[in-house]
């Protein structure tokens, strides 16, 4: 009963807030993201709110192309702590809030990462979640000794067996298997350890792992990527999907098609949940909202705005910034291309194209009415079973949302005003995990 | 002066002390390798104490062979938590204390370990340190697709530039390359970041590190092996020793030979601090810690005592226990030939050998006067810069120490008794690192 009539909310926490200007704004302190307290003091605030979890976006490296010469160096996104330490740190400090980090599967080894959420699990009393992804960009794989990054299809057939070899690692020891009898000297029982023995395309993995059974039986697996390699992933191992839908009928579409695929696996609809992201912009009156909203894409820096537009439509930078969006027909891919269109139907300036895409999930921006409205709809007809907030800033985006927001999430009867359990699994109202099922 | 007067001191704290049976002892929780706590409180009392820090071995599978047959399932050390993620909990939960863990070179890629070090600096405020190794059995190769352990040459190789690029993606960033201006929307200054742009045998890394210089300039490198390769790497790069040396002769040869290799790399000799390990047992009178001593001997599991012996000499498991060592002359290796020998010198029996083979750093039994005195002349007459406490047990071998120990070494002017410094840098008291030097 619980588990449906109440929504699941995790919080996006990583660098300074979503919005790329965030680190601009008066009340974010720009060096946030190389401070352990500052990011403990928005975990906890999470915590208080009794938020399922908070959750740690991750690249192996600085992705983006400086071009325009120049856009890095405006940007903030390239220095910062690294989400298993700060998970790890955060779980000493904290207690109930859920821990998810991000680690790719393309490249690590499975042996080190359910090694370490395992232990993440265990420091944490059961809370840890990892965010299964499989990278994207051409820098991270220079900086791991390759050439070029895989292919869509090997990358997703690396992540699938990755994520196999992972959770047999996980189930290498039985709950009951150490016995720790120091009368007879007995440590374990050696019919409750199971080595994997694991031989497959990508992975030949012996085991066991050298962690016991975690308080959750396993970590939470969290699952980030539209396409189907992901949704396969999804279906059959993940416990979570983040996803970044902008409408609601692509939501539905895509939360029908996840749900409908868990059977294959033997798994029942209520195993998965799907949170999509969401940014909210609350205020007290609308006005106030929008107010909130426009202050931050003043913010954003022309060069850091030519450089969101530069992968879909190329380098704008000889144009005038307040001048029309140039036509140019050497753009084919299917996003510059209806960027192009976007911006000649609604006769848009290249500044004010930049900061129509500046946004990388949904945004909601009004009263808490009406964003609990909104927000509700998504919930009760099949498009979410929580959401993702990614403030825009932060604390600021989180504090205004627990401010506001949350008290008629409540009012509603949408959302706890204490935990469940100690563990994210209880949280989340996820079943208990049977060893060897 | 004060860094030649008083000794460095750190203490291992992996499992629950580093004699084979201590799991067994009564006042030892035999599940305490799983416990984030058990690890906290120990780390906590060694800041108390002032030691210079905590340090962390580490295996990357279960290496034992289950020979004799059930040997495996006697053994404490076949679960634990990951040293990285403790390692950065732990910082999250004290304030002075050094912290330093092990990673292998073979295993792990360069770009991770660089940034999840300079993440543990960041998260401590300055007291992280990565001990490098390069791991040493067949059974860590199989858990990372790989079929045989790297042999010797190839693996200090990879050693060696495995070392170089995580130097040179510390230095990614000058101290000083963020400026962070909210007017002006610069956030670096280009000038500032250096892309290592490395290209070598084992490894092509782009770089930068995602990840700002860290308070220490770069964690603290440790390295731990006596051979020609792990010298190589101690004399280039590292800042502290852990060595194993059984007597002062062979400690005193292995300090002069580091410490002369030193200026080859224009390095002065007090830039690399060597630190013997060193397992005391401790009592009011040498009867009560020969007592100490003897009560762990004895729970030693004859099976788990089989399984040391077993990789000299081979399975004596058909033998009497309490009968004579066998001369079986198929042993050919140098180390078990000279066990036999040892055993038919003494005329030891099969339990007697295992026994004396059962620990892994050099012991000292006796009151603290005796231990002081020792301690102080392998300080004073050039065999050692500090100690690597290897306590038999946790927390019980670390307890006496602070409090039999300390006080007299502290009487003789041995030993702080309070911080010098908030960084592990400046209480090893080593000079602060100037960037590009
Ligand atoms: C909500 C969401 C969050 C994501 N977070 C990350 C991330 O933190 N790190 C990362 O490398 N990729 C992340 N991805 C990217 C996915 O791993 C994937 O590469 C991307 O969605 C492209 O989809 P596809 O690979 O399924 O085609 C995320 C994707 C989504 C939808
Ligand atoms: C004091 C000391 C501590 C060590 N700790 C570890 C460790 O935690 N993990 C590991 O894999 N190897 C460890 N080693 C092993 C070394 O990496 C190395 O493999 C071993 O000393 C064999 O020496 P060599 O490789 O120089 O021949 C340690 C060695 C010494 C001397």
């Amino acid at each position: 009963m619980k588990g449906n009539s109440m929504m699941k909310l995790g919080v996006s926490i990583r660098y300074l807030g979503y919005h790329m200007a965030a680190w601009r704004h008066p009340d974010v302190p720009a060096d946030g993201s190389l401070q352990f307290k500052y990011y403990l003091a928005t975990a906890r605030k999470a915590e208080k709110a009794c938020l399922d979890m908070i959750f740690f976006a991750d690249g192996v490296g600085i992705r983006a192309a400086d071009t325009p010469k120049g856009a890095l160096s405006h940007d903030s996104k390239n220095a910062e702590l690294e989400p298993l330490t700060l998970l790890a740190a955060i779980g000493a400090a904290t207690s109930n809030i859920g821990l998810v980090a991000t680690a790719s599967t393309t490249y690590n080894e499975p042996f080190h990462i359910a090694r370490k959420y395992a232990s993440i699990d265990h420091i944490s009393g059961g809370r840890a979640g990892w965010n299964v992804v499989t990278s994207w960009s051409q820098e991270e794989a220079w900086n791991f000794s390759k050439d070029e990054h895989l292919g869509y299809d090997e990358r997703y057939e690396r992540a699938d067996e990755f994520v196999d070899v992972v959770k047999k690692l996980w189930d290498s020891w039985e709950e009951d298997a150490f016995i720790r009898d120091k009368q007879t000297g007995q440590f374990y029982d050696e019919a409750k350890l199971h080595i994997a023995h694991h031989k497959g395309k990508h992975f030949k993995v012996r085991g066991p792992l050298n962690c016991a059974r975690t308080p959750q039986g396993r970590p939470i697996i969290v699952q980030a990527g539209a396409n189907e390699g992901g949704r396969i992933i999804a279906a059959k191992s993940a416990d979570v999907v983040y996803s970044a839908p902008f409408d609601i009928a692509s939501a539905k579409e895509y939360y029908l098609d996840l749900k409908s695929r868990l059977a294959q696996y033997g798994r029942s609809k209520d195993q998965l949940l799907i949170m999509p992201g969401l940014t909210p912009y609350v205020g007290r009156t609308r006005q106030e909202a929008q107010d909130k909203y426009d202050q931050l894409q003043e913010l954003i820096h022309p060069i850091s705005g030519l450089s969101i537009l530069y992968s879909a439509i190329g380098d704008l930078s000889g144009y005038d910034i307040d001048g029309p969006v140039p036509d140019l027909p050497q753009v084919n891919n299917s996003i510059g291309r209806s960027l192009i269109e976007i911006a000649r139907r609604d006769n848009l300036t290249i500044r004010q194209l930049y900061k129509l895409r500046a946004s990388g999930s949904r945004q909601l921006i009004g009263t808490a009415e009406d964003i609990v409205d909104d927000m509700e709809v998504w919930f009760k007809e099949g498009a979410a079973d929580g959401f993702n907030l990614c403030p825009a800033t932060l604390p600021g985006g989180l504090d205004d949302f627990v401010e506001f927001v949350l008290p008629e999430l409540r009012r509603r009867g949408l959302f706890r005003s204490e935990y469940e359990a100690t563990t994210l699994r209880g949280n989340l109202g996820l079943e208990k995990l049977t060893f060897g099922k």
